[in-house]
């Protein structure tokens, strides 16, 4: 692999770590929190350092090979991680390393687990940073880099693979910055709109910036101890739950509907598909907990709620569903975790299309069965999917599978009943943050041990970078000299 | 489809099943339970009468298509089902008819799950009969047939390819009828050797047959409440620990020792993962339980037998894993649930041989995303493995995950907690028997609401059958008529 081209690309990145440090710092002088804003600088301090070491290192060959994408996108985020841990070990906010490490990866991958059991005991320049970080994750810091580098062309491609998320089966457009630069300025602007929805709900200001942060990340940490909940306003929760599926959506189209394509834009099957599983969740949820709230709006507006939150994989909850509602509605949500939302937005999970190629190449498979002379190829967004694409698809979904049962059995090592170690485990590798039972909505992860908090955020990292980058980077293979 | 060519099967199908059940009545006889023994007549009688019906309409056109045989194979199991319940009901030893179904599904499936909490009350001829249909079942009713029914060569192919389990990486000798036939003899033969085996470790001569059935078809019914458990004898748990293991292996094997082919059958990949995987497992439950017993042989004996009987899919238990062993050790018992035996055994589960291919197609796709422009097919048993057989493999197992997503869901609406669910609908379909929490070894299935409990039966059958037969059956396609 090209080392030096990939500390170079690394290096950049750990310099724009430190500047996206300044914010949580200005709130910090805002607030007048000094000791708390004091302990971001020794983060920047090193940042900046090695930031700039590397500028030193500017390499003459800058090719970059696609094992090299993954090892840099898989390193990228392990050290944004590393270095994003600090302050809140040096503030004493959180004293514990791997819990602060857990803690900032489950920002950064957008997850919304929390090791916290009181967030509100935070100094508001590391809530600031906890949410700003799941703004960050949301939109790629890749996809970001990619907008600010002066790299062009094909060398950042393989970055860019690694990175957006799901199947691409629609193609970005050609200008690779150029797209990044409009889909992170769409991000920023409905972020915007967002926060000014909920000022109008009379949510205060720094709230509303922080669960902003929390939405279009579709991450999902919270600055109040009861969450959403804490508002106990039903327009907040409208709000948030129409946003949580706005940001569960593929940038692309919004990219289509700005140039004037509203049409393409929804027809799109994915899109569709996205909708029709959210309202179909939604009234099976809203029959199966009428007779909790007897009140049509109360019981669609918690059912509502959670589906948009978990299908996006924010995570953020209006009830405390793990131990109000009856085992089938969470069960739907548990299914919901896995699906996630479209390829191509801030969102985790399988993702829609990718379910759509599975379960249409499955039904494909007893069509064969039934017509073994038919040759019917897979069809999505109305045109048939190649068959590497398929292939690819099937093998991601046992890669997935594989890691999620070997994870869990390791985490029955460490708690007190299965659904805690399955729904912890999969709602980690899928980025949405609550499970059932010890980790509900209203729980936390701060029980785990060390181990099993590190595994968990590795399979937070697994499911954020769609595996790839995270296995390569443990490939002996790959860090041999001189092999492609 | 070809219906006339169909039926004739089918008929022929219920004349045996009526021949199978005079084993049964001469129990009865013998044990003077003559009561218990009428309740087969009125079944034998109808079965003697459908039969006879359906050689009247001996088919001109004998071809039968590939969804022709899935569809026999599919209405044939649930045939002798329908047929072979009605013993339990009109003897009142299970008055209602879906228990019934289910406990004889149970049966001829393999899988041992019973909806009975005292099986010592039932008469002998019932008894005989409940694992009678595990050794029927257990060699697939469909090898059975083929080895009496005058068919030849390619029209019997396709019913073979929609019975024996797994995906048949290594050929069954040309002649289908010589095969089934040498097959059908190792079988009985093991049958008797372990009987003998059992009747030295002093346990009666019925229970002595009843056990070797229910271990032979890798069933799990036993004769007594407590199982197994209830001999308390190392030497019984180590014999049928053995015999369990032996019956999880690819009855091929058996025919290439026989022909002196030894080295060769030693060679076989999946047999050596098999026994690397029973083995692990074994190591794994050791290390996790020895605190439980303090001495090596017992903590080795429970490990060994346990880890036997779920990866085998036989669900015999000689402790009750679900509530006295730590978690850990639940989950490895859950893992080999899912894993079972060798294709080509009376096993059920997803197939060593299967597991190997998804994983060996994981680690392909990881290859492939460090090196995206090197070739190297999957290799298994030393051959590379067509793509055609890798993808119908990828299929299937997307397609067993959807079902056990949906049962999973549907069975939540009737339990109190989410690992009875998983673990009812993993052990059924997996044809294994005991699962954890209320479905545990020494529980039973008893509780379930009747539609759960014929969407479990509905499972074993799915799971018993490979999936597609079941599929096919409920396709509308396959019913119009005239359309191949």
């Amino acid at each position: 692999m090209n080392r030096r081209m990939s500390f170079f690309i690394l290096g950049k990145i750990l310099l724009i770590e430190a500047l996206l440090m300044l914010p949580s710092v200005v709130v910090g002088l805002i607030y007048r929190e000094y000791d708390a804003m004091l302990s971001f600088l020794p983060s920047i301090g090193i940042l900046l350092t090695l930031g700039l070491l590397s500028r030193l290192l500017r390499p003459r060959d800058t090719a970059i090979y696609a094992k090299d994408g993954f090892v840099v996108v898989a390193l990228a985020w392990i050290l944004l991680s590393v270095f994003g841990a600090i302050p809140f070990v040096l503030s004493g906010a959180i004293p514990s390393y791997i819990d602060a490490f857990f803690e900032i990866v489950s920002g950064f991958t957008t997850t919304g687990a929390t090791i916290l059991s009181d967030v509100e005991a935070l100094p508001k320049c590391l809530l600031f940073w906890r949410s700003f970080s799941h703004w960050i994750g949301g939109m790629g810091v890749l996809v970001f880099v990619l907008a600010v580098m002066p790299m062009s062309g094909d060398r950042t491609l393989h970055l860019m693979r690694a990175e957006v998320p799901g199947p691409t089966v629609g193609k970005l457009v050609p200008q690779m910055r150029k797209t990044a630069r409009i889909l992170y300025a769409v991000y920023a602007v409905m972020t915007v709109i967002l926060v000014v929805f909920l000022l109008f709900g009379k949510m205060p200001l720094f709230d509303a910036i922080c669960h902003a942060f929390g939405t279009a990340g579709t991450g999902g940490f919270s600055i109040r101890n009861a969450g959403i909940a804490f508002y106990d306003s039903a327009y907040i929760d409208v709000v948030i739950s129409v946003f949580m599926i706005l940001f569960g959506i593929n940038f692309n189209l919004y990219y289509l509907i700005l140039i004037g394509r509203v049409k393409e834009a929804l027809r799109s099957e994915e899109l569709r598909s996205f909708l029709l599983i959210a309202l179909a969740a939604t009234a099976a949820i809203f029959a199966n907990t009428y007779h909790l709230y007897h009140s049509v709006g109360t019981t669609l507006r918690h059912a509502f709620f959670q589906v948009s939150s978990i299908i996006s994989t924010t995570g953020y909850a209006s009830v405390d569903f793990a131990n109000v509602w009856p085992l089938f509605s969470q069960g739907v949500l548990v299914l919901l975790t896995v699906i996630g939302a479209c390829a191509g937005s801030t969102a985790g999970g399988l993702k829609v299309g990718r379910i759509g190629l599975l379960c249409k190449s499955a039904f494909q498979g007893v069509r064969k069965a039934i017509h073994p002379r038919a040759v019917t190829p897979v069809r999505y967004e109305g045109k048939p999917v190649d068959t590497a694409v398929i292939h690819s698809t099937l093998v991601y979904f046992v890669l997935y599978v594989l890691i999620i049962c070997a994870s869990t059995l390791l985490l029955l090592l460490d708690v007190g009943d299965f659904t805690t170690a399955l729904t912890a485990e999969l709602t980690c590798i899928n980025n949405v943050g609550p499970g059932l039972s010890a980790v509900g909505p209203m729980e936390n992860f701060g029980f785990f041990h060390g181990a099993a908090k590190l595994l968990l955020s590795l399979n937070m990292l697994i499911g954020r970078l769609e595996i790839f980058p995270m296995i390569v980077l443990f490939s002996p293979s790959v860090w041999r000299k001189n092999v492609n």
